[in-house]
């Protein structure tokens, strides 16, 4: 724990102010900077190699748009968007887990350069450690964010673990970092500035002491 | 009335923090826990093994998209989705009732299993009772929601009735409960998740007594 | 003046709390009882036997969705859907008056029973005097809402205007009677309420006095 | 500076009310009467002689309607396209420019009378310094709006410089002028009006004192 830089904390805690909760049932806030769980869950944002997002209500507002033939339309973000184009710049994966299958996640996917979408997902658990294998990497590397109860095991079991504001109150308790913004408005790109905050702060700290 | 469970109310009022409003004009909040009205109220969602919800304003909106060829399509919601899959799994049907016949309801209703679409539905009452005739249970087995005064007879004669918060004021004053949820923006959920947790608790104070 | 009911001015004030400003800059607010222009206001409610809608911002949010062919859709409100309802089984005519060319206007008509729309209209000045002829009423029984400056004529034209919450400052300006909700979220109903709310209370009137 | 009326600054400042940020980190206020640096923003204003404006985010809340084929749809506003429509009207060229390539900011643009949209603009620097030339006005005279980091470089380049109230922190630090209202929710309008207000005041003092 002592290598983790305390002004790492400050810098990331008070540029962003953002709303963390421990794994514990101790909720944790910016001021508590001598908090160990809250270094914790710094250390936890510098190892994420791959951010797994869920789609609807998350990457949505939960809006399904429905014509008589079925599900028609889904409304993504461009800000959301943009959040996805910079965490692929600074070498972070991003990939899509849902359990819709109306191929509506694969055509933003597509605009977005994701290449790995997970459709027609029933057990996210079986999924994320799928996943993994697939990747080659720990989940300690991997990021979560979903909105809903079925996104309950990759919350537990990812090294990150993240939530839209407005999501269901289980999910919130789940959840390390919860948004100051809502699913399909801002959430993704919010939870992308704050991994890749961390992760340029701690590589300026590693730089220079190097 | 000595059957009802202080336990039970306390619990279910305190962790969900619901509006309800009894029959009566006298409102009900979750400090009045030892008024009559309101161990009647959770006496009556024990009771519930049906839920019957209105669709335009309820489990959408209010918002009807229209082209050119006529309405186009609804939104809704995937937490309210969710509501009725959690509902199911606890063995309580889920019917829609809507005056609505675009087809965009049985649509959504496919992708939910829920079976039962009564469309195009002009006098609610008649509807209601030949439901509850149809399914051999008795109106009390019945749960109601809906927004717009043509709602009136259906929340006036089943055993609960529910409203999403921003019903018209008349329906919010035919209604037991008023969810703190929007129509196709939670209410529907709130209220599966509020008829599930009276239900569980039930069971639960059941099985200890038994 | 005398024939106006005190009566009557207090019952919708505090009923529905509306807000409601005179044709001079002196804005009106319903503690202001003995007001003439208030008293002249509900007159003026009293004779409306027609009430004309703008459909962009007053129907809807003013949201137009494109697709690479053009508008697509809008966003209507069913609750505003049965405000146009309630006031045609009053036996009021609602009338559609639109820049809009899409169709989509009609569309929406059609569904409601509607059977006048002007479609494609640039000069509303000419197009609500052609209309008045049309209809052999006088304008001081046709009640207008819009919310932008191109409905300038008609608002001032008209016996009774009104506009959503969110108009542009100036046609609130313009407005007798602002509503409290927004465009295609509700102002169209509330303010069909208000109307019928008046002519209701003014006909008790007229019968107790016969 | 002295040609610049105090009339001017404080008629505009108060009949708008608006937020305007200098180039400099100091930030302005309606009450900064004296500021040379909001001076200089209002002499900016009266320069303008077109306003460049992106699209997602911008004119439209940034949400983007996907289908199973891609994106189907933008949502643009009512207000907005009045916005535009004004500024034409005063002989000022109104100019997209967007990354987007679906060929939905074209039609929006067909119905506007937009005959200038600059599609699949990656580099925005190489984009409005083209259009600058291709016009040939000097980039004093051109406005821009945007909301994302991708349009840094225009908001930078350009005589004056705007997004609307839900841009990402860093645009709002780059602009000049924070509009009140959000995209797709009449921040362009905003912008258009306070722009018109600007230089119709400018031409009464011209006239005057001519």
């Amino acid at each position: 724990m002592n290598n983790v830089p305390d002004d790492l904390a400050c810098v990331v805690c008070s540029s962003n102010d953002f709303q963390q909760r421990g794994k514990s049932t101790t909720s944790m806030h910016s001021s508590q900077m001598t908090n160990p769980l809250h270094e914790d869950f710094l250390r936890r944002c510098v190892s994420i190699r791959v951010v797994v997002s869920d789609v609807d209500g998350t990457l949505t507002d939960g809006g399904m748009y429905y014509s008589a033939q079925g599900e028609a339309m889904k409304r993504f973000s461009a800000h959301d968007g943009m959040g996805v184009t910079l965490l692929q710049r600074s070498g972070i994966e991003v990939v899509l887990m849902t359990s819709d299958k109306t191929g509506i996640s694969k055509a933003r996917a597509r605009k977005l350069g994701i290449n790995r979408v997970l459709e027609d997902i029933g057990d996210k658990k079986t999924a994320i450690n799928a996943l993994a294998e697939s990747l080659q990497v720990p989940l300690s590397a991997i990021a979560y964010i979903g909105d809903d109860v079925n996104d309950e095991a990759p919350l537990k079991l990812c090294g990150v673990s993240a939530c839209p504001n407005d999501a269901v109150p289980l999910v919130q308790e789940w959840s390390q970092y919860i948004c100051k913004s809502k699913g399909g408005h801002g959430a993704f790109r919010e939870f992308a500035e704050m991994l890749l905050a961390v992760q340029v702060k701690s590589q300026n700290f590693t730089e220079q002491t190097m």
